[in-house]
């Protein structure tokens, strides 16, 4: 059984679709189980909406609520009875194997950190977002937790990412670019041009170069390697401009008579289609390199990803990818443990 | 009559659409002039193909070609019978009021600056790449000259590009804001968090704060202001992005009878949408603040972008843009001429 620690206070949606997402969650998986943690009478009135194997859900009362303003590092000091800061403590003592939230992303970073702790050799523990591509889909490497990188913090999530789509999406020696504004191993930025020929260097991952966010959807790389800046940029216009698109296409698909029966008519085949290019498909985006598995979903969250989520977090702890992690770096890891905890 | 240099050479498409593009431009503006610069007899053969005023377009011949993979500094210095440096000297002498290329990005912005010489106070010129939105479309400023940017080129940028918008797009006041990865003015990296301040403190500038890039696309500001790293990022991924999501849609059309049919009823309705939501529409990207203008269409231009860019310059030289935008300039150049000229 992989337990899993839910946020169930965290979110936009919070705690409604939460508390849904771990239901569907443990009737779809039977080998989850989830502790919901947040306020006890609002989750237990709430889990009697639905039917569900009670002996995969259980309750840990948080009766704090980090709200998503909040200063992260006062937060998590401070609110020791918060559903964020009960979930990361469990990870810590090993009492759950995961800890999943659509709370403040902040928060998460600093608590993971703080309380979970970085595997040995890991410098700065990045956010890998899952994208959908046209043929399946890719992790950026950091998407979301250092905005200002060094390079060496790109090979090591070059090396981790290889690892997550290898041994959780099932990728053979998947492809690793880094993001670039061309092709040529001239160009780029000072980050680009010095990380660059370390990744050249690394044998044990498979470097293709540069790539340009144009072939980003078109199934250029498996593992695409940039700052948190640039990731999140990538993240983020790939959410807004796919739902522009569909809202525009929306549209002219009721324009008039003729296009709303022709809307009928493709109805079911375009929702497939869409279906494949949806990010909340693929769960939530995993903070790499902790001493534990911490998942962040969208704030917007709503019960499919929460789900999601939970069935990801499975698939990762039976991997044993924390293990393959701490090996690769071995050799990577220039500041000991003591300088890169400070 | 304004008159336009082409680089009848530059491009994948080149010479064939390049100059489809020259033909439908001066036949659909006709204060247009079109000098088409390159091999006299190519270009000569390829007129013969249409119908138009022979008194709107003119041939320089110039004998060489600047190839994309060349380095741009030694090409635009060595060949100096090229399509490009003579393009961009008629520019210099006066001799055309802009010089517009789907060549080299590379040699177009060494030319640039090297040939027709930056505006005084214009530190970095950046290039401002046109984007649709759901409402109408905004400029990335810079989405491809200078990779590593400090703040006060971003202020630069931001005071050029709201000129372009107002004097070239007609939008009254323009909302400029800054890509950041969240909306809290302590949010971003280096370069945002030195920016930001600096941004707010300009009363000539509609400053609205942060962007998301989610936002983009759904025109959460007008003028989008970042290094060209992630402007071409921005760029390149909504390209990409929007190929994919169509491309699988129109997969999802051809599946069965039942969607073909479908597929017809909806095909002009959703051309129409799609229509607004296509970068070639706006035609190219101005190089912002040289004296003279200097315009980059896309590698894989067709005649539609060419055309427009065409148009869009006789706009840009009605305007009068670089007087408003030396002045502009003048309080912010903390460089001397001689030094910036550098």
């Amino acid at each position: 059984m992989i337990k899993i620690a839910l946020d169930a206070m965290g979110g936009d949606n919070a705690p409604g679709e939460i508390i849904k997402g771990a239901v569907d969650a443990v009737n779809t998986e039977s080998e989850s189980f989830v502790y919901l943690v947040g306020k006890k009478e609002i989750i237990e009135s709430e889990l009697t909406k639905y039917k569900y194997n009670q002996a995969q859900i259980g309750i840990v009362d948080a009766r704090d609520v980090i709200e998503t303003g909040e200063p992260p590092v006062m937060a998590v000091r401070k609110k020791k009875d918060s559903s964020l800061v009960k979930g990361l403590t469990m990870v810590k003592n090993k009492e759950a194997d995961a800890f999943v939230s659509a709370g403040s992303s902040g928060a998460i970073l600093v608590g993971g950190q703080v309380i979970v702790g970085r595997l040995p050799g890991v410098e700065r523990p990045p956010i890998g977002a899952i994208v959908p591509t046209d043929k399946g889909c890719c992790i950026i490497v950091d998407s979301g937790a250092n905005v200002d990188a060094r390079p060496n913090f790109l090979v090591q999530w070059a090396k981790m990412g290889s690892i997550y789509m290898e041994s959780c999406v099932g990728i053979k020696n998947p492809r690793v670019a880094i993001v670039n504004v061309g092709l040529e191993e001239e160009k780029g930025n000072q980050l680009v041009k010095e990380t660059y020929p370390l990744l050249k260097a690394c044998n044990d991952i498979n470097f293709i170069g540069s790539i340009e966010a144009r072939e980003i959807p078109n199934s250029g790389a498996d593992v695409i390697v940039c700052d948190a800046f640039v990731g999140n940029v990538i993240l983020k216009l790939y959410e807004g401009l796919a739902g522009t698109l569909l809202k525009k296409i929306k549209g002219s698909l009721m324009s008039n008579l003729k296009t709303k029966i022709g809307a009928l008519l493709i109805k079911g085949s375009l929702k497939e289609t869409l279906k494949t290019m949806d990010s909340s498909e693929y769960g939530g985006a995993p903070l790499i390199g902790l001493n534990g598995l911490v998942v962040k979903t969208h704030g917007s969250s709503k019960a499919k990803e929460v789900k999601n989520s939970i069935i990801q977090c499975v698939t990762f702890a039976k991997q044993n990818i924390n293990e393959r992690i701490v090996e690769s770096l071995k050799d990577t890891a220039p500041t000991d443990d003591k300088k890169a905890n400070e």
